[in-house]
Order: structure tokens, then sequence, then C-alpha cells
């Protein structure tokens, strides 16, 4: 067994972005699946690990940590290159903007929970809860590709990957998904392309998890 | 005119956090209102400074940053004491997922535009639309209370405000405005109290802001 061990299930975007995270650092860890289609993160066993019921969650340094961005946090301070998050101060805040965009702007709209209340307590169409899905990425990778054009390179920003790929990847494998279209997004896609072929984000890929 | 400009609306969120971190680390600033209400954001002259034509917006150092958690992070990266995160990295990470329980599960789904989708295209009720509020709200403190539990002092974290506090007290503003009764969250609640005391937060309240 392992030392590090992620909580983890194969189409959580928050997960996947932990995944890539580990990856890039070389960090080895167990995968210990939590089915959130199945209603798992609501038992009380993984909740007594984890109070929010969410995945991600990695059990590293005798730690037990939570949100994703913060994990991410944890394993830029203590492990080595390449960094998440360049030095200079005015582009560490640029990539974190891009990071956030993705990260506060539109993955929380569009998570398992909310179209489960969009559909159930709220009874809408499957339509209108795509529709729903859809408009919240447009807005935010609008957004994300008129503040990454300046400085991006084969990745978001330059040529190395940092934490606003970590975030981009698992949303365009969700927008993807939910059929929102990219093509008017240069930068995004070609950071995308890039990334497919990097090793620590192709091995992240939910195809490649365990799913069942 | 001073240096540092904050695009600001007394009643955003994430406005009033950063208007906490600007009064923190004690940096003079020059308020420009951004009237949300009246859907100033939106103007191409503000878009041109700032694509998503989102609040805040903080002009400082010859930057225009966007974001408050990039926005808060540039100004613990270049000014002094006090620090909005701990040194150790297991704490930072902690302190981080506290953050960002609220600024990415909580605040994103109930902020101005999405309460606008609501009630405008999807055609919800007023109570319909509360109840939304109301339930991430309480899902997210719920979540908050049992990870601030093991730490928490007269702040959050021990005994001095961090960027949990940092976010956290423009979300109790808004659970106030909604409602959301705060009596079973008593880390929450003394934190807030707390803040309440303190001159950086209590100069940051958005009745203290220009309105009109």
């Amino acid at each position: 067994m392992r030392d590090v061990i992620l909580h983890d299930y194969f189409r959580s975007s928050a997960a996947y972005r932990v995944r890539i995270g580990l990856n890039l650092k070389g960090v080895a860890y167990e995968s210990c699946k939590v089915d959130l289609a199945a209603g798992a993160q609501k038992d009380e066993t993984y909740k007594a690990l984890n109070p929010q019921g969410f995945v991600p969650m990695l059990e590293i340094d005798g730690h037990r940590l939570t949100q994703s961005l913060a994990i991410l946090d944890y394993l830029d301070a203590t492990r080595g290159d390449p960094p998440f998050v360049p030095d200079d101060p005015a582009d560490r805040s640029h990539v974190l903007a891009m990071a956030t965009i993705i990260a506060c702007d539109i993955h929380p709209l569009n998570n398992l929970r909310i179209l489960k209340y969009l559909k159930g307590k709220l009874e809408l169409s499957e339509d209108t809860k795509d529709e729903w899905y859809r408009h919240w990425v447009r807005e935010g990778f609008d957004a994300l590709e008129k503040l990454a054009a300046p400085r991006a390179g084969t990745f978001l920003f330059g040529d190395a990957p940092t934490l606003a790929d970590i975030c981009l990847v698992p949303q365009l494998y969700n927008a993807r998904r939910f059929s929102v279209p990219i093509h008017d997004y240069p930068h995004l896609r070609r950071a995308g392309e890039t990334a497919c072929a990097h090793p620590a984000f192709a091995a992240a890929h939910p195809d490649l998890q365990e799913q069942h």
C-alpha cells in the first residue's frame, strides 16, 4: 500500500485536477474510488473522513486535505519541480485569476449536486439543465480566452503547464461532454491540445481511471 | 489621486473581501464604484479594463488584477504583515480549504448573475430563488463549521484573521440578508463577531461604502 491515497472519482473535475497535479509532481498514489453516481460520498464512513462529502480528498504526510485548490497548493509547497505557479507576484496572480475563473465561476455551477438540484428539486427539463450548463461554460470561457490571450503560449501562461492548465483540462473535458463548441477559444484549445500530449495530463484522463 | 484603485461595489462579496485585505495590509486606495445593480459592469469602458466585467478589479503597481483570491494572493506576496495564510504548508492548505468552501462552493451559486438567471431566464419565483440561496449557504456552512472546529480560536484558524475569515465575513453578511440562521454554526459566528470588532473588517462593511 502506498502512503499517498487519493479519494477519487473518475469524472469529478476537482479530482481530475489533483490527479494531474500528483502526476506533474511525480507523486505515486493509490486511488480510492468514491462512487459519486451511487452516492458513496454521503456514506457515514466517508463523511467521517471528509465532512463535506466531496471528492477529492488526499491523505498525504499524515494529513487529510480537502478542496482541490488547497490540495494543489500543498503539493506545490512540499514537492519539487515543476512549480504550479510562477514566482513573480503579478504573474502568479494572473495564473491564479485564470484558475479561479474556472474553479469559482464555471465549475461550481455545473457540478453534479447542482445539476441534480436543477432536475430534482426544481423539476427542470434535461434541455433547460443542459442550456444552464453551456451558458456558464461559455461565459467563463469568453472571459478566460480574453484574459489568457496576451500571455498564452503553448499553455495558458507561456510554454509550461501551470495551475490554470490544471483547472482548464478537466473543464474542457466536461465542455466536450456537454457539446460546448470550443472553436471560438483558440488559446484554450491550444493549451488543451498541448496538455493532451503531456504524460502527466494524459495519465489523469477519466477514461484511464477505474470507473466501475 | 491615490495609486491604488479598487473597482468596487458595496454589496459584492468578492469586492468586500478585497476591501478587507487592503485594510488589513494598511494599503490606502481609491474606490471606483461599478454599479452592478445598474449594469455598469457591462459597459464597454469597464469591459475594456476587465473583460469578464466583474468586480473587484484592482489597479496596483502598474497591474490590473482580477478575481478576488488572486488579488488577495498578490497583496499577501507584495505587502507586509499580517500574513493572510500561515507558513506551514498543511496549515496553509487548511486555511485555503476553508476559504475555497466559501469562494468555490457557496458564493458562486448565489451571486447576482445567478439569481438573475433563476428569476429571469428560468422564471422561478422569489421563494424558490431564496430557498436556492439558503440551501447552498447551509450546505457550505455545515461543511465549514466541521472543518473549522478543531483549529478555530477567536477567528477560523486560531486567534488571528486569515484568508478564511476574509471570505467568511462577506458571506455572513449575505447570509443575514437572506435570513439564513447561523446559531448552529458557533465557530463561524464567533469568527464573525471577532471580525466585527476588528477595524480592518469593520471599515470594509458595505454600509460604510458609497452606495448610490
